[in-house]
């Protein structure tokens, strides 16, 4: 597996670009196409709020039959809460980019992203659209990377390739998330290419389980979005001997895809709202995966542990009582914490340490946190932000 | 129902004090005493969490007997985490009050709040009670309310008068919390006290339902603590006909001391570090009492929902949004949405108001968010505070 560039149109056959069409301020970058010169086996995952944004809906019933052609995506706008019209919003701006491409309408895949309540004015998409349709470009996937921005700091991207039986095979993916962070299914917006061919079934089951090891572990503020997604075009140009099962090829497309989520979930944790560090939270002694996932995740989810992250502050207390609340059953004297490579809780007790190293350790952009159960052989990685003055500040008056 | 001053010590019999022993800096007030000057039917509920501070344990252990005649309480460390010295300082905490008060050292219940993980300085709690054992005092409520605090802003007292069969009957408490304020069976620190005369498998299921819906219903950060505990004597001084079943007394008893342990349990909300609001949020129309709870702590504990509530921004988009990953199941298109008596979402689609009313209600200090699910007959409260730059301040640095 080799890192490249292009992000989305990194594998063959895709284009992508991104525009302002009026619905963010000052002109910012608010629509994002993604588009396949062929049409390509498609899946995708969803959150699980109930509250379901109009685009979601439609690209969940849109991926019935399996493929699709094309992504669109605003952001500045969830299209979420906002009765009959939002459907109707949704569907028009698949109609509009069909129309502008050539393609039928449910070959286009809807998302969105912002403020929720609020009618989305479908017509500006529906304007730039036709006025603009060749803003797409075999460049343009940091232009439409940075048009799903909402509060993202740094637009995301990230890219590999692989070989299947001798065939180079790339993967490229753009995301955007940076809060309203605690998937359960799929971020806010992830959106992968891919010139694999693979079956419709294996692209489905391999999304599915290549998000619940990225998007699903992170968490940046505890809160379930209206609006998740992570959708997938696989459109075969790579050549490839089709994936028609679970052989060695899908193993290394899975890891591959597991790897380009993975790169683009750790960019959202880096750039959580307000965050200044990215936090690495291993479980380690676990009896399962899904147990150190569940400790990891409430690790990462406390407000307590995060601000003392903030304050470069060696609070272990705090991860403690979060493990102790996890709700897997643990036994605090085989617990053993660390921070970094620094040993700082055993046996039932705190341990002497080096409060300069420590303060070394958690004044770090990137910070480790390990945790060993000492209960079992299963381990899982999560990863969060500390939580900041300007988290407050960027939620406190998000709506104006 | 009347409300009266006096705290702990408007029951009959029961003195109350607080000192500065030196556990914390500057000679702030660390040392609580509460003492009935006859044995009491005790009883008590304790955190969920599988931390346990030693003094959870060790009066888990001592309430066994269902009879207790005082209770310590040391602010400025947990005596959580400290390996086996901490199951011995409590001891010793208990087995100098007892020689103070020349009673059993296990009719003393413990309690200790502030950091995890630094051994309790015992030696001063010791030497505070052999020479300062005459702080106890008729009018030593606010006194000892002050000693428990930590990062609280004011101390937290309530009582209450009743009559049950003619007898006057008083319960008053003292609480203390402020932040790692989700509780799950009980609070930081609840000291309740009464002279009514009860059994003592009563006192423990009524101080278990009064918990249940009070301090069990508010959340200031999520975090549940390792300390958590409601801690309740009744001495029987009032002289009323005992209660032996569940008859009305009974009733009246139990509604009083929900309403003392409620009242002390909005202070904390109030309270909660950094907090500039109490929130209330009422949720109706749920199919069951335990749904509407469950949606109403879904939206109490939003990061996004109380930040916008600090900003004073009308973003009911977040508190639907809190409602859909709740876990309860809903129906968005049922839902309606009031900030205080503003009506700002209904029918699936958020409403057009008068923004200028939605700032004067969300600029009060005290907000109501009702939240009417359209699903059933059960309804619920909880309560909650804002977040703002100031819990990030105040736990960025918690330890230094």
């Amino acid at each position: 597996m080799k890192t490249i560039s292009g992000g989305v149109t990194a594998p063959l056959g895709f284009k992508a670009g991104g525009v302002a069409c009026g619905i963010k301020k000052n002109q910012q970058a608010d629509l994002a196409l993604i588009y396949s010169q062929v049409p390509a086996v498609a899946a995708g995952i969803f959150t699980t709020n109930q509250v379901q944004a109009a685009p979601v809906i439609l690209s969940k019933e849109f991926l019935k039959k399996g493929k699709a052609q094309a992504i669109i995506a605003n952001s500045g706008n969830a299209n979420a809460c906002v009765g009959a019209t939002g459907m109707e919003a949704a569907r028009r701006m698949a109609a509009a980019a069909g129309k502008a491409l050539n393609i039928p309408m449910d070959s286009v895949l809807v998302a969105s992203t912002g403020v929720i309540g609020v009618a989305l004015p479908v017509e500006r998409i529906e304007k730039a659209l036709a006025e603009k349709a060749d803003f797409l470009s075999d460049a343009g996937s940091p232009a439409a990377a940075r048009a799903i921005m909402t509060t993202d700091t740094f637009p995301k991207e990230a890219a590999v390739e692989i070989e299947l039986g001798g065939a180079p095979v790339r993967i490229g993916g753009i995301a955007k998330g940076s809060g309203m962070i605690h998937p359960n299914m799929a971020t806010m917006l992830g959106f992968i290419t891919t010139d694999a061919k693979i079956e419709q079934a294996l692209l489905r089951k391999a999304i599915a389980a290549a998000g619940d090891r990225s998007f699903n572990r992170i968490t940046v503020d505890g809160d379930t979005s209206t609006n998740d997604c992570l959708l997938v075009l696989a459109n075969g140009l790579a050549g490839n001997k089709p994936i028609t099962s679970e052989n060695e090829d899908y193993q290394t497309f899975l890891q591959a895809l597991t790897g380009v989520c993975l790169e683009l979930a750790k960019m959202i944790a880096r750039d959580g709202e307000g965050a200044t560090k990215l936090v690495e939270i291993t479980v380690r002694g676990a009896r399962t995966e899904a147990e150190a996932v569940q400790v990891g995740k409430a690790v990462a989810a406390s407000n307590l542990v995060k601000t003392a992250l903030f304050g470069e502050d060696a609070n272990w207390g705090r991860i403690l009582a979060a493990v102790g609340y996890s709700g897997v059953k643990i036994d605090p004297d085989r617990i053993h914490i660390y921070l970094g490579d620094l040993s700082v809780y055993q046996n039932g007790t705190g341990l002497v340490f080096d409060e300069a190293k420590a303060k070394e350790i958690l004044s770090g952009k990137e910070i480790r946190i390990k945790i060993d159960l000492g209960g079992g052989a299963a381990a899982a990685s999560v990863w969060t932000c500390d939580l900041s003055y300007d988290y407050v500040k960027i939620n406190g008056s998000y709506r104006s």
